[in-house]
């Protein structure tokens, strides 16, 4: 049960232009994880930033994700757009190789695909969605790992068809009693300690607390700290300060087919 | 010097969302070419679109080349932007990838890429654009065929570089004595039949007049007939009537690296 | 019951930068209405389209009116996206006062507002999205008139707060039985005399045929043609002779604040 | 010569969604200036933003402007776009009366234009859309102010058709000998007291030194400082203290219809 590894992601390159989002510190956070989610041009990222975030992640060894949101930059992809799926997995194809593009310029490959905000939680709970953009993956490329939640649709279908994937734990997210986190379209300023101690929690016993104050059982292969969260950077320092205390490495999810 | 086979190349899916450009023929004139530059969405073109359009172009058997813009929706890429070599590079590149992954979809390759509009323009003045260009197509797929005017820039660096080339006869744009086309963003109805005999004489003599009314020499291994002119369904036939009348066959270009 | 005069709207100008919706006949459809939904720039519309349309409408004597979309021109405006009251007023106010600047030019006055699409059918049935626009209108100009369906929240909210409605019936779209109509993203040719046929019966008897083939009574000022329904030039023609050969009078809704 | 009142402008609300640039402190630099440029969306600045910005605007008693960009949120509006002058007069209409409607909402009207990056230099040198810009605000709002530098074709013209101007003087960036600003694309920490000292030198003695070491004479009637600069904060912050000491009043710009 207890964990003696466990892969730290995070959302990298949320700019757009010139502007920022969180404390635009992605240079200070790059190093400390082992997964980028790198954000596609749709809900955040840019051509020019995904250049650079890409050759980021490379210098770390950190592994690359392509981050596919919805599109819609003014709502940063946390609104939910009525669409049908076919349309939504040509979006997420449209995405997955303008990223590749940058990942072979770079010389590497991806590792993985995590639908961003309001689409990941559309998948979580839409089986037509997820079942298409699966088999579109499976088509696409049958090693992509799929970033999910372990209660979630996509998660079951992903294991149905056989496409890899790497359940999350939310570090900075609530989570109800269904095991789903709480969405939000904005996060305040957390408490380091607190959140270091709910991953720690996480990864020795494999529960976590609600909304409501009960103790739920949470599988999962990878922690997410959210990179847009004031004070995102000192939130990874502590948390992996915690797991270092308690001899938790922090490195990429295993290739998880068998899973 | 007279040829007897040669490309005929025109751009598809130029439509975005619900909106079309042109006559909206995209179906009808597909199966007359032998290679489609696919818009790929930052100046015409959406998912949606590129999935229907690389799907057509696999079944017509014409060969797929990425249609590379300006990210100017509203200008439909025929207005010039100032902006780093590099940063339209990296707009280049996004672009690129995400056709590349629709055409991986469809289990068909990219044959070549053209550069859109006041890009195309651009390029072929602008040699430090070409050459980071080119560079980064020589590192991306040194087989990529780059579609430009024999006169510009684009294809003296190309050549260096080793890049195969494929130079363009604009069917539907007038020259000026320089042997390039004169840019222009709107172009009204042409004769079908004045249009079959430019193209009929180019093949044959290699040579076409100016906008002065004086002769001058064209070399071209693709003639362009642009589906957004009005009436680019019947310039396309009667130009196909003309040359198959003179036993000149429509095939796409070949690996043209020691051109 | 029998109307001797009803207004005849239409939506105008939703085109894109180069690109083009229906067949395009915005100069043919003007004259022959009495109130123009301008398209404003979120789901359709530009500056120089807006600029001309105004120009358009003023030169035939017809109402100007905003057409008022979600940001969302991929998606033509026709699919919802949540959002709070609040952000969608506030795009709903940014519009308006884009179109109202262009009637200033021109010296014109504007007439009335009609969200568009997604959003109108989302006002038609949210009480705080009603309420919290028709305040807004009440601050802004508690004289332009608001278009609706009889059926709609919208429309008991103006009667509420005193803002003038115009109530719409829909010739190219069908009714379910609740008086609302049924919502599509895309709409086929139809039959010019059908389509007359159901204005005229509507104006004659005040009633309609469901999807379900019930009767039901339905209560309106004014007929909606969209300009984007295949033949909607046909539509319009064969509309405005049945109501001619019946003595009704097109004409611009009155000011109907105690309606 | 030496001046008692100056006008203090800086950009505000050039946030984009959840996206801030610079130090995202307008609620600071706010009450400290006299006349904001508000974004109007085409460069940057959203409806939300907007609505925000016009309120902070209105509750410290600060001046409230259009800051009129090209259509280009990825660029901020810093790029050249070849366009004509009316397509970018049309973009001004609109953004100006999307603004308008966002003060007649909170019941103030708007005191002034200002062109923003890129385009405030094009219309700099460029007669032909300097003359249409003026002549459509003449028509519009022959009382509006107009923000330009000294030695600017739109200066020149303003004055030569009656619309009132207030030259800027720009403490945050370089002067060439013409008595033009060198445009640049990014801006870095500047020093607080060099940037007072050069203000209130300039207020003094109407002098200014150029890149090149030179004195050369400039009028004024507005002080910049962009939000956007690194430590814009401070730079507002020195410089009223420096003109306080030195009894010279913040205080907006006298209508200048006569100057």
């Amino acid at each position: 049960m207890r964990k003696h590894s466990i892969d730290l992601n995070s959302d990298m390159g949320e700019g757009f232009g010139p502007w920022k989002i969180g404390d635009g510190v992605d240079e200070d956070i790059m190093p400390l994880i082992s997964s980028a989610n790198i954000a596609t041009g749709f809900h955040a990222g840019d051509p020019n930033i995904m250049a650079r975030t890409v050759h980021l992640a490379r210098t770390a060894g950190v592994g690359i994700g392509a981050h596919l949101g919805f599109r819609d930059l003014v709502g940063f992809g946390r609104r939910n757009i009525t669409e049908t799926p076919q349309a939504l997995v040509n979006d997420i194809v449209y995405q997955l190789g303008a990223l590749r593009e940058f990942a072979r310029l770079a010389g590497v490959s991806i590792q993985h695909v995590k639908p961003h905000g309001a689409l990941y939680m559309l998948a979580a709970r839409d089986e037509s969605l997820s079942r298409l953009l699966i088999e579109t993956l499976r088509t696409l490329d049958p090693t992509l790992m799929l970033y999910c939640m372990e209660m979630s649709v996509t998660c079951r279908i992903a294991r149905e068809l056989g496409q890899p994937v790497v359940r999350e734990f939310y570090a900075d997210r609530d989570y109800d009693r269904s095991g789903s986190i709480v969405f939000t379209r904005q996060v305040d300023r957390l408490d380091p300690e607190r959140i270091a101690a709910k991953v720690l929690r996480a990864c020795l016993e494999g529960r976590v607390k609600t909304v409501d104050g009960e103790d739920i059982e949470i599988g999962f292969d990878s922690v997410c700290i959210h990179s847009d969260t004031p004070g995102a950077l000192a939130l990874v320092q502590a948390t992996r300060a915690a797991l270092a205390r308690n001899d938790i490495r922090i490195a990429p999810p295993l290739p998880a087919v068998a899973r």
